[in-house]
């Protein structure tokens, strides 16, 4: 366990199972994080709930932040009621209450609503996700699996820096080698935006000694053996990350290398946030909140965000005209 | 195993590890399909090696087209190689010696001799890869995994169709489901090619009593609950079949299912043609070659090509503008 005390506000109400799922994660997690210090932010009578399984140690550090479902919200689908309450998880970060949230309700309401809270990054429009998966390798960062889901060059190189910068403040993996996904590994392979991005990531200065390592594949996502960072559009990272889940709960389990927690962190925004999926178990929750912790320990965001804005985008004179994707009636 | 000879061409220099996989993955497929018979192109020493491995009965079903190495060709790396054998394996289904084939070579080579060597079916630019997935609830069919790789919703409308046809006509799927691959199953979710084929797919015609059940994730990929046909672009489809085929390795092997075959079904040119990956091992080789003798035996190629003609397009009043995917300078 590293050393410190990281306050972590949970949105008991996100996810398509919440509550029981995320009251079920916040009590694994606080059990083994003798630092961890949880802010419960839903209706007071599930966080009571959660409050009656500790000991008065534990009990110590637990706060609520009383979230009341609307009247005539009640019969809404969790999503929807869960909004108020990720927003309330990111009004307690940005006053100070807490030094970082988790929550595993839509990703989409939850990027908007730390966006809006917290602030984005100078130059971020869309912040990005940034999944860790466990590879024979070791840990493979994944980005984007869902902040911004158009392909763009830009956004690609950014990915880099960020991909390259976040694996060595986050898991401390030492001058990481950086690859872009498409369908094969020898230059030229790929639709338009990847052969473009190729040339482009080629030029891009990165930070942390990282280096760019090519075109990679889908195998190098989840075998490890090409590169540390792989980056991608949020649509196909997306797609991946939960074909991916999918096939090893196929195969009998996750892989436990090392741990990795199955949750992605937020890129982009003035505080820590960590998304876990809407299908999340309790152990997740905990793997998440754990991950939100962790990241306030190695302050994370503040040196990711300071390794961003020290990195220079890619000086090329290519002509990077804009590229058509043809939408035509079928 | 159904009854029927089915011929089919081997080409013996695909694939990364070719020729001793692809040797090694014709002897199986030969042993255990006593209709089955081979026509090996490639270097005919290659050929007698395998030849020399089967018993006079077997040996009878094998033929041999002598393709040698051109000069100067032979330190280059097997894939440039394997061009000329791919297109020679094309030739003999164009002539009629062979009723389909298979290689292991560049999907790109093998895609572009096939179109050029037995034409294209009416309307098709690119033809489409169908690969079939083992899910605990039975077999998905992706499409496409690399066969076109810019995303447009006419062509994610086609594959739709081939894939409700292929689904039912290669694995007898009654009424199959075909889902739409998104990052959310609720309406809205996705990118802008995706949110417009969602509306446009709704209104689409579908062969075999198919019918559209929305948007997909990824992990209906890997799971199958909630369709039977999972439609995207080919670049998604890649890099997700790989991630998967990564996952099984990682997780000590691919559930067997049904015993799936790790290969893929060419869809939209005139003959069977089905690829295998690069890194495709014996095993891959040889379920390649029973799958192709299966699509020959079904009349799987002239059955999807007729259902695809009787299909007409949506008939859709939306506004099909072309959608510009930005990309510009970092």
């Amino acid at each position: 366990m590293e050393p410190g005390t990281a306050r972590i506000a949970v949105d008991l109400l996100g996810g398509d199972d919440a509550p029981a799922v995320v009251v079920d994660g916040a009590l694994r997690a606080i059990r083994v994080d003798p630092h961890l210090h949880l802010l419960l932010v839903g209706p007071p009578e599930v966080a009571g709930e959660l409050i009656d399984a500790l000991d008065p140690a534990q009990r110590a550090r637990v706060t609520v932040r009383s979230v009341r479902v609307a009247v005539g919200m009640a019969d809404h689908p969790t999503a929807a009621r869960a909004h108020s309450t990720v927003r309330a998880a990111v009004a307690a970060v940005r006053e100070g209450a807490a030094d970082g949230l988790v929550s595993a309700g839509s990703t989409g309401a939850t990027v908007t609503a730390a966006a809006l809270g917290l602030g984005r990054w100078p130059g971020i429009r869309r912040p990005a996700l940034a999944a860790s998966l466990p590879t024979a390798a070791g840990r493979v960062v994944l980005l984007d699996v869902g902040g911004s889901l158009e392909p763009r060059v830009a956004t690609l190189a950014r990915h880099a820096v960020l991909g390259a910068a976040y694996a060595t403040v986050a898991h401390a993996v030492e001058a990481p080698r950086v690859g872009l996904l498409s369908v094969g590994t020898e230059a030229g392979k790929g639709d338009r935006v990847r052969r473009l991005a190729d040339t482009v990531l080629a030029a891009q200065a990165l930070p942390c000694g990282a280096r760019y390592a090519g075109l990679v594949e889908g195998y190098d996502v989840t075998l490890g053996a090409r590169a540390d960072v792989v980056v991608t559009d949020g649509f196909t990272g997306n797609v991946l990350l939960k074909a991916i889940e999918g096939a090893y709960a196929m195969a009998g389990g996750t892989p436990g290398v090392d741990g990795t927690p199955r949750a992605a962190a937020l890129l982009g925004v003035g505080g820590t946030v960590v998304v876990c999926h809407g299908a999340a178990r309790a152990d997740d929750v905990a793997s998440g909140i754990a991950l939100a912790a962790h990241l306030r320990r190695r302050g994370a965001v503040d040196r990711v965000a300071a390794l961003l804005a020290g990195t220079p985008p890619a000086d090329t004179d290519l002509p990077l005209d804009t590229i058509d994707t043809e939408v035509t009636a079928p």
